[in-house]
């Protein structure tokens, strides 16, 4: 049996990239991170809030998201909804996506 | 227009996980360095030589691929194959990457 931490590592490097398309495909609707997590989880995308949150602070200091304080509720919520540099990233990144999936179709149906 | 080492580090980050996938999904038949990175290029995975040894490497010091000296040739070369071990990550990984590419197909058809 392989190493259960060897696999878990791999799982995690293959969800990373992914995820961050994700999340730029799921913001072109603006979310707070709760529901962001929520619609990413009934999407399939099996993910934990300790590893979306950082990720949303992230791409918003790099300026692929922007954020917005709903303050008309008693809580008032961050909206994170994705800019127009983040739909020029989505763009390129959701290209080589693409590239990479046709790749391994082909890596795999072959054998 | 957003920052290219940005889309260049999310880029690589999706590629990571990626390229582990080829490599396993490639090495049913065994391959030396050199011609399992010719293989991949031809099936449009675009990799370069200082990515995929190290990652040969490291794949095989984990156990998920074996190695095996041919010196038949003048130029002895080190053939990399799938272990056994090898074979049951890829299953998993495969499992995965299937997931979030039906994740990832559902949030980007949706729009």
């Amino acid at each position: 049996m392989p190493d259960k931490d060897i696999i878990q590592s791999y799982i995690t490097e293959l969800k990373r990239g992914n995820l961050v398309l994700a999340v730029l495909g799921s913001l072109t609707t603006p979310h707070y991170g709760y529901a962001l997590l929520q619609t990413l989880q009934e999407r399939g995308m099996d993910i934990e809030a300790n590893t979306l949150y950082p990720l949303l602070r992230r791409l918003e200091k790099q300026e692929l998201l922007v954020s917005d304080w709903d303050t008309t509720e008693s809580r008032p919520r961050k909206y994170y909804s994705i800019s127009d540099t983040g739909k020029d990233v989505r763009t390129k990144l959701f290209e080589e996506w693409k590239d990479m999936q046709k790749s391994l179709i082909g890596i795999y149906t072959e054998e």
